[in-house]
């Protein structure tokens, strides 16, 4: 195989981190994420929030997710988020397996709305049995969504106020997040998720590191005793430094963003060569996944060459795929996958 | 008000259950369920069942349903059902804080086929992601369902079949279960509960009791250390010959049967009576609940002197409404019921 | 057999409880504790207490004790108890299944006491690797405590400023609180109950009730949305009214009270009964458990005519035994058992 | 600070790691532990196991604790284990956050015995009212235990013969695995774990790793699914092959055993000089962790150059403090360290 767009962490790591790892390898220093080099990847977040939210370093996103969700609602409390949502789908339960009940809203393009989160949340305290049911106690969004949209400034701004109304915590997780910062007509950014958010996670995994998701968390009642949560939930790493130099590196000359601008170049490029050729995409993304609606014979001879994730059966002809880009697509595997797409007869 | 047709535990329980309780209580006998009145009435049930099935009493069906599920699957394990079953929609999360999913599937009358559950369970095998998926280990059914329907034979049997196929048990919630023997066209009795079905409750509380769902455990894997199960979710009556008593009571001299065809026949005289108005019903349900499409009018005047349920907006004129009845319901009150509600016009 | 004295409740309930269940029930009421009979004992309650608490009826101790404690803390939290505490040996885990570790501490007379408590508690704030360990989130007492002694005023006072201090709600599982009442030198009734815990229970069982726990809750932050957790871990009882009327009888005329007197004066004639024959209590209790050591001879002897409950071996010729009365327990039953113990030789 | 002695993960790893995965970095290849790192790393630990044990990777101890315990038992089953076991002091209860309950069993030198499992299990099952108690379920044990101490062959053997007699799981904590079998008589390696323990973690963090367990499975019942629960409960890594680089590290050319001996040796040295100088060792530990009962003037002037771990208070002028080597140890730093303790006086 030429090379695999299946997803964005067939790599490891940005080699930038890996120095930053080798050259800090005999530094003794504190564990369990209270060094030195986690202070200093902290303020460095801290600096381009723009507020002195908590910031904690963990392992994965299943983790990261699981126990900031614990940690902020009731056991008779739910969370709501897309029926497409991450926390609904793709981590075995491990949200009920803390206790709480993920609670779905339809959706087409991967974003839920304020208008049908207040809807919903407003019909379970209009219904006179609502204590039969789960209560929605926190509304989760992923920025950009599994399907790779963005939300705007002004649709985060106005779920957050529904949030505020019910007193829900609003989390978002932003596993991709970088790449949504690089969106074409992006206009949020981390300090338009501190103020909006009760707490987000910034993504390392997919976005060059080897590992790690900062936990940022405006909320005062969510900041109290977090470390107890994380390590009850096996999330508090030994070494803990090595997510403090890994975060510090992606923020400390802008690599953070440089990754996330060139993972978007690339899957744009994807996305208009495709398009050129006469495909259409099945959701237009404007972050680092493409999904085009190619046909099966097509997808045959690509397989040969290159790696891509099966997304949905279209038609009797044509499948939705998806194609990842990341910090390590070189430029060139883009031009090749491209030549090897023939245009649509 | 004349009288109340909200639900069917209005009042508390039959006669001659009140006169047992009564005739027995300054015997002394063991606690927790281990006394002679629940020997002799889980005799009386295995003797209708035709089987050495394992017979527990528990107070509650939301205690029923979460001890039994949680006795049954793995952690990452969900547990499957209709969209309205009631471990999905009205059980505060119960399922889910002992750390399972529930997984919905579509239904329009209430119930799920063997066929929706084939295509489902499937289709989660056949990803090639499916350890990131809740895996459905359990198959939940209600008989009779939430909407009043009943479940045929054949359609447990394929059920049944699918669910040994995949090596997943089968429960069914029978809260209302003696309805489901009075209702017109029945061919599922207990021998077939305990010939299809791993485990299924026989509800005391919509049928006569006081109190009390009986558990029948026909699954020799589910029947192991259960009473442990029971005492730890809080499901083991200290007092438990009151829950013995119910039961002899009630599958003593045919009582049981006696109070579902006595409710299922009061309830389908509504049934009838308003569709002889002119009426139609928004579901057929052939047991103890009716649920008529009637004009918001009607309703409003019907309020005075009946308590019904509101079920959902069916257009801009009209409601769908639950009437339910029981052992208590009095013939007099339907024949009032249905002089209330003028012809359609 | 002629008398079982093994525990509380080898008995259903005190006659004029069955009496009123009888005479409600044709009376339509609503379900799920929203009625008018646990609204009048509700009221009966608040008055003996003089403080607007909250009160809830659920069926049985495990249950209102696993639900106040896992509504009380948060997930990393556990509950400091008494190394014989009922939640720590006796509830089959219960309080491990809703996630939280249960903290004993040692004890001799099944108390514990301020000083040990804030210890533990001091100990664990000043350990630099706290958040690694279990947080004390509760402290939970008996009262009576497991073998029946009983807390002063000052003793719970003592315990409720260090709760007060460390922030920790303090719950008084008050399974057969009406015997502390009658206890010699009883300083504790529902009014310091109301002034000094965050919770505690009114239990019902083991005072004459059929069933039923009236749990109160004094302190707001534990009083929000309680509905909710009840129903979700299976503790809302349809036919709620059923424990309203029980505990509006045991509190209407003074039968609560009555009731506890009873079974202490019985209890206290066995002790003083074995005690004036040469045998030593293994623990002076006050309630209505009386432990007294007795040779194993005796005993056989004994348990031809009466059920008592083994506690433990006290050394190679005797053995600790349980005896314990109840509103049940005939005073020429407790002649008949002190009769059949001969004088110590 | 000349040295930090206070735990064996004060650096991060050893070089030969960091160059492999330096090696790999650009190496695109399957995630979530399905890539071929993975399974290299896994036929290497396999055949030094002479068993087709299946073998799992996680990031941490903790994670790998709890979620191969959530994996073998019921949920009304307690894991067995030291009082000074990690699951039961180390971890916030991270074992009850997956709903069971930790059943310590006393010990002095960190050790517990088979009789004493045997003992504990047998009065569990005699008591007749052994369903309100939580179940003996498993044995967790750690090896090292956690202040050093080593099981010998001959005592494992008979842990898991009591294992078998009562079915519980057998799990072995090896957080610090290669210790062990560094230390001065071991008879316990791979081959016996393979044989005596139903699963057991080869730690990685503590023995040379960046972070990184192996969990390895015999015991079929528990192999099933077993990444369900992995991923479930945070434990999957997107990027698994990292996992796979470090345990083909370690375990191709014998570094895993190289990094025991080295810590070994140093902390024996340390040991002996200590010894030589006139003060005793508060536990005999052949691995390497050292416990020196020291006078507080001397642990004083030490803090200014050395880290220790303060253990607890031995008298009015000695306390026990720990003093942990690793891969990492400089010979030369022990040489230091003795020079600077004085000899008794």
């Amino acid at each position: 195989m030429l090379y695999n767009f299946m997803n964005d962490y067939n790599e490891c790591a940005h080699e930038r981190i890996l120095e930053a790892i080798a050259q800090a390898n005999r530094d003794q220093d504190d564990s369990y994420g209270l060094d030195r080099r986690c202070a200093n990847a902290r303020m460095l977040i801290q600096a381009r929030l723009g507020a002195k939210s908590d910031v904690h370093f963990l392992v994965g996103g299943t983790q990261a997710n699981l126990t900031i969700i614990a940690a902020s609602i009731q056991p008779y409390q739910g969370v709501v988020c897309a029926e497409c949502g991450h926390i609904n789908v793709h981590e075995t339960g491990a949200i009920e397996a803390t206790g709480h009940k993920v609670l779905p809203l339809p959706t087409e393009h991967g974003k839920i709305s304020a208008a049908q989160i207040a809807q919903y949340v407003a019909a379970h305290y209009a219904d006179a049995t609502a204590e039969h049911m789960v209560q929605p106690g926190m509304v989760y969004l992923s920025q950009p969504t599994e399907v790779g949209t963005v939300y705007k400034k002004c649709e985060l701004e106005a779920i957050s106020s529904v949030c505020k109304q019910y007193d829900m915590p609003l989390y978002i997780d932003g596993a991709r997040l970088g790449n949504s910062f690089a969106a074409e007509g992006a206009d949020v950014f981390l300090p338009e998720l501190a103020q909006f958010a009760s707490a987000f996670s910034i993504g390392g995994t997919k976005m060059g590191a080897l590992f790690g998701e900062a936990l940022v968390i405006n909320d005062p009642a969510i900041k109290k005793d977090f470390r107890y949560h994380m390590k009850q939930r096996g999330g508090m790493l030994a070494k803990g430094r090595l997510l403090g130099i890994q975060f510090e590196t992606l923020f400390k000359d802008g690599l953070y963003d440089e990754i996330g601008r060139h993972a978007v170049l690339q899957a744009q490029r994807i996305a208009a060569g495709v398009q050129a050729k006469g495909y259409a995409l099945f959701v237009a993304s404007p972050s680092n996944q493409v999904f085009p609606i190619l046909p099966r014979g097509v997808l045959q001879t690509l397989a040969m060459g290159f790696g891509y994730a099966f997304w949905q059966t279209y038609d009797e002809q044509n499948d939705v795929v998806r194609f990842c880009t990341s910090w390590a697509t070189p430029p060139q595997m883009v031009d090749a996958l491209l030549q090897r797409i023939p245009n649509k007869i």
